[in-house]
């Protein structure tokens, strides 16, 4: 699977692509990571890719013209399923979402930053806008890194382990037990009997309990 | 406000603090942010900071000497107001929480990774538990990078104008409104006429209109 991020910051991106699972999924070519740096494809000399928005008002306004110009470039070179806009008013990304993207094969993200894009960007060439949730960031490179991890951690082969993906909090609608482990006592607080009775199906049990009980007390509504 | 965030990637964290606004933020001696590898307070010589899971499953655990170590220390250096694990389950990171914590000085995040930390540790250390929204990732990494960024941006001083973080989606329950740039027509599609109108009072009409507009399609749920 093959993400083209497009972003004024590229370096801001290095390091979280440079390691743990990102580098591992490419490392084992299951995934293709680019980064473009939106200001190669400015139009002027400046390398200026933003405005004053039209209207007044405080920040600047990315322009339509750099977006384009390297949308359209990506886009003669192969298909991509989504153009997806990171934005705070996009749809909230959640494990169902990210379970849907990682059956695509090519998906460009765009990054805003200032005080946000030209909205034809959005109206022309975005498919799609997501949201990692309701709070302000300076710019979309982190949620475009937090999407793009959720994403590829789904991918088969990815994790060495695929129960692990399989058992996470959200894909049971039901969040994950308490984990212990080594030492059994730590300063005189021991780690639940159960867990070292060896009686597998009890343990068992006692851990959908937990997830059961963890659910009802801090999120009911994944119960509905 | 200072971070002390504590990872077994702090190599992960280089790039999102070294640029952008968390870059500037420190530079301006408004914010210190301080990433810990926990594998330096590994109490074995093969560093090791995880071990198998009581009672059997997937996926490692990450043991509580390395992390009481760090926090302990850290915690002899000066007061913290808040230790605050990321994890999926946690309360979801809001706006509101990103206004509060931006009023503190010093903050500790543990970054979980693998199949999560031992339960203890959040039993003994921990004040706070925060998800920024119902995905699963990698590690508690990014979360922290995007938590230090929502924080850190709403600092006094550290937005050059300060009426753009204010007029920000969320700050006031209400998504922005559509914003644009030169050129005034692109492919002969326009700006709307009223932002190139000049007339003030008019503008902040439809900014306003369309803000509600955008909230009540998009997010209905904020206008509660």
């Amino acid at each position: 699977m093959r993400f083209d991020i497009i972003t004024v910051l590229p370096g801001l991106l290095e390091s979280p692509f440079a390691h743990s699972i990102l580098q591992r999924a490419q490392k084992k070519g299951l995934s293709e990571i680019v980064v473009h740096n939106l200001r190669d494809y400015s139009l002027n000399k400046h390398k200026n890719v933003d405005d004053y928005p039209f209207g007044g008002g405080s920040g600047m306004v990315m322009s339509i013209e750099p977006f384009a110009a390297c949308i359209e470039k990506l886009k003669g070179e192969r298909e991509y399923d989504e153009v997806i806009f990171m934005t705070p008013d996009g749809e909230t990304l959640n494990q169902s979402i990210a379970n849907h993207l990682s059956t695509k094969k090519n998906i460009i993200i765009l990054c805003g930053h200032y005080k946000g894009i030209d909205q034809r960007i959005r109206d022309i060439f975005v498919t799609r806008e997501i949201s990692i949730g309701d709070y302000v960031l300076s710019g979309g490179e982190l949620p475009a890194a937090v999407l793009v991890d959720a994403i590829v951690r789904l991918i088969p082969g990815v994790l060495s382990d695929e129960t692990s993906a399989l058992s996470d909090s959200f894909q049971g609608d039901l969040l994950d037990a308490p984990v212990y482990t080594r030492p059994a006592e730590w300063r005189g607080i021991k780690v639940p009997d159960i867990l070292i009775s060896g009686n597998k199906a009890k343990i068992e049990e006692w851990r959908y309990e937990q997830s059961l009980e963890r659910t009802r007390q801090r999120r009911p509504d994944l119960l509905k």
